[in-house]
């Protein structure tokens, strides 16, 4: 097993558990980046499990978002492993590993940490605690790592228009409904839930189930070069005048003691500024 | 704002809400198209909102469908502005502008009624009054202006034969279980629902919704020839023997006194012809 | 009318109702292919009908799955029909014939069965009998017949990996809610329901639902070259180690006096080898 700095790892039966373990917020940052990387070059040399389950050990929060202090430390990180690629493609990489993933989400979890669920194979998540938000918009940006492409593929052109041009939160049990994830599933059942259905998988003969992921992928994944256009066009717009007076104005409520308040009510605070 | 027939038009905070208020049945014709026509081209060249709401001040209606006595003219309109195109290319264009487009529906919305609110980026319906409907099968026809292809792609292949081939009428909840719209929603909250929605993305920074925008509509819209070619045999399907005998048992039955009772419930009553 | 074994026809008011009788298991066997071949034909040629309703008279199941003793003679059917190609193409066959195809289904309905209904251009279910399942995952295999192609673009990417990647079994209300199918209706209202749909399709002009059949499978159908790869990993996989030893545990288990219980529980028990 690799050595993980923001990832805790365990294996049984079959199963890799890997537990976000980077307080307060499990951002997606250059540290983030190297464990998912040192995981996927796990996953496809010969790995002792067939299913990866994330989960996260941060109270209320599975992934905030992305640290968007310290992008050009991560696109470095993406880079080494992946010359010239964004994050979108890092993902993207995860997609077509020969392992099965599935996201267990019993917090917030929004923008590039939303679109890295949105690379698993599947997504099951609280009903009670569970909060999904592509927020890019409220900040003059879109989604630059695959948000938008599986999301459009996932709930339709109208939905996918609502819930990333409003950028507001959306509870489980309404993700549920549009497709958004695979089910809302009360919290004191999520764990043997999740827990039953990766055992069960892993259990099948691996031949059969790369077989499976890769003719669903190959139909279903983003094409590459729409996920490198919205990770240019997201670099673009983080320079625009535009971002810039919203960032500032975000900077501005987001003073140390309202950050917990902010990041609790992204969606919301987003749209009062 | 141009001088609008069928249209009423009003501007604050940003969303311009169009008010479909051509009684007593909103038919979609050349006063229609040129009304849309003009919204369109102000809309493309630099307007003073960034997401406009469509909603209708007639009662039961949003629009009833096309006005086929008068199919001749419609086209006439619509090919001074797009040569040599139908109906179907003419939205299209309103889904590619470079505005925030949602529908508010409260009444019935068919045939080519239901096209123009498919060819809006979103839709929020009233739970208790809104009814959609595809009927055009029940005339020998099919939905010959981008109905097919929007409802495939947000429906699936097996509910969109449902709904196309049964040419029935669907309520708000059936239709947003299906993923036909983004939700249906309680009457009485949704006036401020879509109201909230479009004053805060109305605030959001022009490029970034722009962008998203585009981004979504890439992957998500018809292809214009798949358009073209669905408007064309619709051309072709009037004309046939079977669709006038259709259309003349439906003038039989459609005299004026009995029209208010076809168009609230056109998706029975052609089913019973 | 084809002189069926597996099947029994009957022509009422424009539609056609066969019925899959076949006990005790409806198997997609030879026996099967040769009506389904015959019923094609003749739908391709003039037929007396619009609309096709299949059902099942056996009880508890609608077709448990293909018949594994019997691959080679099933192939030598097909490719008499079709040269060179598997079943996923037959069914294939059947999703651009030129009427409209209804699968009314209230018992189990797995495998290569769930596939059949897949290719029917709808599937309308009992809310309390029936059950889906695709579960060739349990025996190292992934569906070879067009499944993983139908159930991807149906309920998107991470709800197929989650159906095939598990084989579990799902009941009508998750299979509805997932896309999966039309819709699940109350068992007591079921036949009324199909049978009602059926005959208004029935009265609408041929021309016109043929338009429309063919202008949403056009962009809905799967891939002819994916449904052929698909085959051709499925009779590969069958010859790994892997799926003959999960064959040989389930054969073990799967003696005669099990059998029904089996059948009635594949997807639980398959999970328990």
């Amino acid at each position: 097993m690799p050595q993980f700095k923001a990832f805790r790892a365990q294996v049984a039966a079959g199963v890799l558990t890997v537990t976000l373990d980077d307080p307060p917020l499990n951002l997606i940052g250059p540290t983030f980046a190297e464990d998912l990387i040192a995981l996927i070059q796990e996953a496809e040399a010969s790995p002792a499990y067939r299913v990866v389950v994330f989960e996260s050990a941060v109270a209320n929060f599975f992934s905030a978002h992305v640290d968007l202090t310290r992008v050009p430390q991560l696109l470095e990180v993406i880079q080494q492993f992946l010359p010239g690629e964004f994050l979108g493609m890092l993902y993207r990489r995860l997609s077509t590993a020969p392992v099965v993933t599935i996201a267990k989400v019993a917090g917030r979890v929004r923008g590039a940490g939303n679109e890295f669920i949105l690379a698993c194979d599947m997504c099951f998540a609280s009903h009670e605690r569970a909060v999904f938000g592509q927020m890019e918009a409220g900040l003059g940006l879109l989604p630059g790592a695959g948000g938008v492409q599986h999301l459009t593929r996932l709930v339709g052109r109208q939905r996918a228009m609502e819930v990333v041009l409003s950028g507001d939160d959306y509870g489980a049990e309404l993700a549920a409904q549009y497709g958004w994830i695979n089910r809302a599933i009360a919290d004191a059942t999520l764990d043997t839930f999740v827990g039953d259905l990766a055992r069960r998988i892993a259990k099948f003969p691996a031949s059969g189930l790369r077989a499976i992921k890769t003719s669903i992928a190959n139909i279903s994944l983003p094409d590459e070069h729409a996920i490198r256009a919205d990770g240019a066009k997201f670099l673009e717009l983080m320079n625009t005048e535009e971002a810039k007076s919203r960032r500032a104005a975000r900077d501005e409520r987001y003073r140390e003691d309202a950050r917990a308040e902010w990041e609790m009510n992204y969606g919301r605070i987003i749209g009062e500024l």
